[in-house]
C-alpha cells in the first residue's frame, strides 16, 4: 500500500503536530560568515554579543541644565531659591575641565562630561540666571538627572542577542558600542520553482485556460522582510515527471531547502507526491489547515523539501504557517515568532470546521467602539483580492467553531498601513 | 520675546495636538511615475486598481474530483452510493472540451475548467473508481466545489487599494490580474543630517568625550522598511551656527522634508531652534513624550523641518511618533497606521508622568500563563541596549499614572522574533 493511499487526505495532520514531526528532522545552518554590521539586517548573530566598553564612558549630563551639589540645592523651591556661583560651561565637545567647588553651578549640555565636584543636573527650567549667579527653584537629588559611567552598559554585558534576526535597533545599539563587523549565519539558500503545465511568467497575453504565477514573488518577498535568505529561481516547470524530478533533485542538491508550489494535491496530473515519495521521505502530506491542506512536508537527502499548494491564498498562507518556521529553524534563529493582534468586533458569523485551523482574512474598518472585523467571502483558496482587500487573518484554532457576529476576536495584521 | 522663551519646555505640546497642528500644514506629493509592479513593493499607488477581466475566467474546479450534475447524484451516501459513467479527464493544460451527459461524470483538476453540462465537484476522497464507472458516496449542492467565472473578482472591481503601502500580497495580486506596470507617487525625498561636534562616523577609535552618530543609520532603516523614501544623507554635522544653516537650507531646497538630529534642545551649544525660528516658522518645540521631549517641528519654504533629540532611544521614539506620520503624509498615503499588540502581565511597576506619553521598551518573556512583560530599567534616553534587549514598547498614555506588577498591559512589538 503506498503511502498516499494510507496517509491520503483523508487523515489530515494537525498543524502543530505536522510541525513538530517535521522541524526536528532538520539542523540549522552552522557556517557563519562576517559581515558589516551597517548591513546585516535579518542576518542572525552566531552569538550574542557583549560590550566592548562601558557606556556612557564616563558620568554626563542626561539634561540641559547646571551641574551642581545636591546637597547645596537641598530645600530649593520656588518661594526659596538657593543662589549659586557660575563657575563654567561643560558641552559635549568642549568639557568643563576644573573641579567645581561648594556652593558653584556650571551650565551643562545634554550629554556633556560631569564636571568633578558636580553629582546631579538641575533642569535649565527650575533655574534662573543672574548675571554671575543662578537661581535654582527645586531640591535634587543626587545623581538625579546624570547618567553614570557604565550605567547603560556595562563593559561584558550582552547588548544584542544572537540567534534572532537583526533589527535597525540592534545594528544601532552595535555600532554605537563600536563593533562594525559581525559574525552571523550564512543566509539560507532557498529554491523555488513553480509546477504546472497552465502557468506562464508575465504573458503579454492569457492564452485561455493559462495562469499567471505570481507564487514565487509573492514567497519571495514575503521570506525576504524577515529573514536572511538566498533565493535560487528555478522558474515554471510543467506537468512533466521528469523535468520536475530534475529540478528538485537539482534544488536540493543546490539549496538548503527546496520549494515547489503547486502539484501537490492528489490530482492525477500532479506529480511531485510521487517524486517526494521516491526520492525521500515524505512526513506529512495533506494538513488540517484552511486554505492550505494539500501541504507536502518531505525529506530528501536529509534536507527539507516542501511541496505548497498552487492556489495563491493557499500559498501565502502555507508560507506563513509552514515556510516561516522551517527558514527560522535553518536561519540558526532560536527565537520564538510572535506576531500582533488586533482587537475587533466580527460583523457577521464566520463558520469553520472542528479539527481544521482556518486563516480567514478580514478587512478591519474603524468605528467609534474600536475596529469592526469584517470577513472577506471567498469560495476557495484562489482569490487574491481577498488578501489584497483585506488587512490581516482571523485564526480559528482547530478546537472553535466558527465565530458570531459581534463576537470580540482578534486580527494578526499583515499591513502597517489599512485603508479606511 | 522670543518663541523659545515663550514656548519653553515649561510648556509641551501634547502628542496628538502636536501631530494635528503639524500634519495639516503640508500637502502629500502629487507626482507619480510608473513602475514595474514587481519592484512595487512599499510604493503607493495613485488610485485604486481595478481588474481588467474577470477572475477565474471561467467556471472552474476547486477540488480534484469529480465533475457531477449535483442532481444525479442527489441523496448518494456510504450506504447508498451513486454510480456515474466516467466521460473524460479536464485538467488545467487539457480542458474536457465535451459535453457531459446525464448521470455520467468527469475526472476534474483543482483549478481545470468545467466540463459543459456539470454544475459541483465530488471530492475525490467522497469516491471510488469500479472501471469505467465512479461510485459516488455523498450527496452535493449546485456549484459545491466550483470557482465560478468573475466570483473571485469581477472585471471593473478594485483589486488593490491607492494610498497605502503595496504589500507582496498586493504585488501578487496585481500580477496576477496581468497588471504589470503601475502609478504610484514618487518617493518622499528625505534630507537627514546629524548635528553635534561630539559626533563621528564609524571612528576607528573613539577619542574621549566624542560619540559614535548611529541615529541616521537607525532612521533610513526603520522608514525604509515601510515607506517609499529616498534618503540624501548630509553626515555630521558640528555645532556651528552657519554650517548648520547653510545644511538646512540645502536640505530643504534639495528635499520634501528635512530632518536633522541633534541639537534641538535648550542647551547654548544648540543651534538648531535658532535656525528654524529665523528661516522658518517654528510649529511646536518641546512634546509631552519620553523619551522625546525636545522634538522641534517646523515649517522652512512650505515643507517640514523636523529637528529630532539625538539620543538614539528618543530619536528612535521620535521616528515612530512624528517622523512616520509626516513620511506617510507626503508619500500621498491616505489610510491609517495600525499596529499589533501582545498581551501579557507587568513583572513590575512601572511609573509615568500625568500628561505625557510613555514609550517604555519591554521584554517579553514566554510563561505557562502567557507572556510576563519586563519593563527594562534605564534612566535615560541615550540607553540603545533598552531597544536591543527589549522586544517592543509599551505605550503609556497620558491619563494614566503608570501601571502596577501584575497588571495586563499591551505591548507594540517592534520584532518578528524574540529572543527566549
Amino acid at each position: 500500500m503506498s503511502f498516499k493511499k494510507e496517509f491520503g487526505f483523508k487523515r489530515l495532520t494537525q498543524v502543530d503536530e505536522a510541525l513538530e514531526k517535521y522541524l526536528k528532522l532538520f539542523k540549522s545552518i552552522d557556517e557563519s560568515e562576517t559581515v558589516e554590521t551597517v548591513n546585516s539586517l535579518n542576518r542572525v548573530l552566531t552569538k550574542d554579543i557583549k560590550s566592548p566598553e562601558d557606556i556612557p564612558p564616563f558620568n554626563r549630563s542626561a539634561m540641559d541644565g547646571y551641574a551642581v551639589r545636591s546637597i547645596d540645592v537641598s530645600g530649593a523651591s520656588e518661594s526659596s531659591p538657593v543662589r549659586l556661583k557660575l563657575a563654567g560651561y561643560s558641552t559635549t565637545s568642549n568639557p568643563f575641565n576644573g573641579s567645581m567647588g561648594q556652593c558653584e553651578a556650571v551650565r551643562i549640555d545634554t550629554g556633556a562630561r560631569m564636571p568633578e565636584g558636580a553629582d546631579s543636573v538641575v533642569m535649565l527650567e527650575y533655574t534662573r540666571r543672574v548675571g554671575d549667579y543662578i537661581e535654582v527653584f527645586k531640591q535634587i537629588s543626587p545623581y538625579e538627572n546624570v547618567s553614570l559611567r557604565g550605567e547603560d552598559v556595562r563593559k561584558g554585558d550582552v547588548i544584542v542577542y544572537g540567534g534572532i534576526p537583526l533589527t535597525p535597533y540592534d545594528i544601532a545599539c552595535l555600532i554605537n558600542a563600536g563593533i562594525y563587523e559581525v559574525e552571523v549565519f550564512r543566509k539560507v539558500k532557498v529554491g523555488l520553482a513553480a509546477v504546472g503545465s497552465e502557468l506562464l511568467d508575465f504573458p503579454s497575453k492569457l492564452p485561455e485556460g493559462m495562469v499567471r504565477e505570481v507564487n514565487r514573488i509573492n514567497i519571495k518577498y514575503y521570506l525576504s522582510m524577515y529573514y536572511p535568505v538566498e533565493f535560487k529561481d528555478y522558474g515554471i516547470i510543467p506537468d512533466d515527471h521528469d523535468r520536475v524530478r530534475e529540478v528538485i533533485e537539482k534544488g536540493i542538491e543546490e539549496n538548503d531547502v527546496m520549494i515547489t508550489i503547486g502539484g501537490s494535491s492528489l490530482g492525477k496530473g500532479d506529480v511531485v507526491t510521487d517524486i517526494a515519495e521516491n526520492l525521500g521521505n515524505i512526513i506529512v502530506h495533506g494538513v488540517a489547515l484552511y486554505p492550505s491542506r494539500p501541504v507536502l512536508l518531505s525529506e530528501m537527502s536529509g534536507k527539507p523539501y516542501i511541496g505548497v499548494p498552487g492556489y495563491p491564498v493557499a500559498a501565502a498562507v502555507t508560507a506563513r504557517v509552514f515556510l516561516e518556521p522551517v527558514i527560522m529553524k535553518l536561519a540558526g534563529i532560536r527565537g520564538v515568532l510572535v506576531e500582533g493582534r488586533v482587537k475587533g468586533r466580527l460583523s457577521r458569523r464566520v463558520s469553520s470546521r472542528i479539527g481544521f485551523r482556518h486563516y480567514v482574512r478580514v478587512k478591519l474598518k474603524p468605528s467609534k467602539d474600536g475596529f469592526v472585523v469584517e470577513p472577506i467571502y471567498t469560495s476557495g483558496a484562489g482569490i487574491l483580492s481577498s488578501l489584497s482587500l483585506g488587512d490581516g487573518y482571523l485564526i480559528i484554532p482547530e478546537d472553535v467553531e466558527g465565530y458570531e457576529a459581534g463576537d470580540e476576536v482578534e486580527v494578526i495584521l499583515y499591513r502597517r498601513v489599512i485603508k479606511v
